[in-house]
C-alpha cells in the first residue's frame, strides 16, 4: 500500500548542473540548477529550467546560449555556492576561484575545473510558472581526458553529484547494476 | 585542457523512469526513458521524452495523462525490459509479473512495485525532432512506507538507478556528500 505524499516535486535521481551564462556587462555568472534533463537525441538537446527572477535568465534569453557545466563530487562546495549566491551581485567565479572559460562555439562561459560541460545555443524557452524551461541545442561537449575510458565517458571517473530533495543533500554515484538493453533479455526471450 | 566530444548527448547522470499509460484497446504499458527531468516546481511539472514512433507516444497523446514509476536497483532487469520491448505487440506488464495499478487521479497506469510514483496530466507537447518533450503537471507522489524516513523520501532506501549513455550501463546511488545550501557557505560568507 502506498501512501500519499501529494501533488509536490518527488522526482529521484535529479542532476546537479550548473548553467554557465554571461550578463548584459559581459560577466561570466553560473547558477546551479537540479531541474533538468535531456530532452531530445536528434538534434541533440537539453533542459534546463529557471525562474524568472535569476540572474542567468536574463543573460541565457539575451545572449540566446547556455552552457551545462557537471561537476565531480570534489567540487561539490563550489557547486552548491553557485546555487546560494546570485550573480546580480557576486562574482561567483572569482569567489570559489574557479575559472570561467569561454566557449568556442556559444555565447557562455563553462566552468574551467568541471570535468563536463555541454555548449548549447537556445532553442525554445517555455514559461511554465515558477520556472521557465530553456531547451539547449547541443553544439558541442567538452570532457577532462581523466573522465574517459578508451575514449568513453566513465560513470565512476566522472563522479557526478545526484541531488535528494527531500534530504535536502547531495549525493555520490554507487557501482555498476548491470548492462542496459542486456539484463532485461531475459524476459524478451520468452517467445 | 579539455577533449572535444562533439555534439551529442553527454549529460551526467540520467535517471532510470518507467512512464505508464493506456493505449486506445485500455491496454496499461510502461516504457523506459533516460530522457527526463523536473521542469516546474509551481505547479510541479516534469517533463519525459519519448520518439513519436513508440506506442506510448500516441497513448499519452490520446489519454492526456502519464505516470513515471520510479524504479529501485532490485528492478534493474525490469526497469531494462520495459526500454527494449513494445507495448504494441506485447503485454509488458504480463511478460515481467509486474502489477498495473490504475492510478485514482489521473488516466494511467503505475507500477506497483516500484517504489516511488508520480502521477502527471499532460499540460504540454512540444515536438523536437527525434523526441517530443511531454511536460506533465504532477498531481499527485506515491511511495512505498519502506521508502521514507520520518515520512521524507529517503535516497538510499528509494535506490533509484542512473544511466550512463556511454557505458550503455545503470549505476547505483551512492554515499551522501554534503548538505545543499550549506556546504556552499564558506564562499558566501567572505564579505
Amino acid at each position: 500500500m502506498k501512501k500519499s505524499l501529494g501533488p509536490r516535486i518527488a522526482a529521484y535521481p535529479t542532476p546537479v548542473w550548473v548553467i554557465g551564462s554571461y550578463d548584459s556587462q559581459g560577466k561570466p555568472n553560473a547558477m546551479t540548477a537540479a531541474w533538468g534533463g535531456v530532452c531530445c537525441s536528434e538534434p541533440p538537446c537539453i533542459q534546463v529550467s529557471v525562474r524568472p527572477s535569476r540572474h542567468t535568465y536574463t543573460s541565457v534569453l539575451a545572449r540566446k546560449a547556455f552552457t551545462v557545466s557537471i561537476p565531480d563530487a570534489v567540487h561539490a562546495a563550489e557547486a552548491d555556492y553557485f546555487g546560494i549566491a546570485s550573480g546580480q551581485n557576486t562574482d561567483k567565479f572569482a569567489r570559489t576561484g574557479l575559472t570561467p572559460v569561454r566557449s568556442e562555439i556559444v555565447d557562455a562561459p563553462y566552468v574551467g575545473e568541471f570535468p563536463l560541460v555541454i555548449e548549447c545555443r537556445l532553442l525554445h524557452s517555455m514559461e511554465l510558472g515558477a520556472h521557465a524551461i530553456f531547451v539547449g541545442e547541443i553544439m558541442g561537449t567538452l570532457a577532462d581526458e581523466e573522465a574517459l575510458t578508451d575514449g568513453k565517458l566513465d560513470m565512476a571517473k566522472l563522479s557526478p553529484l545526484l541531488y535528494s530533495v527531500d534530504q535536502r543533500s547531495y549525493f555520490g554515484v554507487g557501482q555498476v547494476v548491470g548492462k542496459a538493453y542486456s539484463l532485461g533479455l531475459k524476459y524478451h526471450k520468452q517467445d
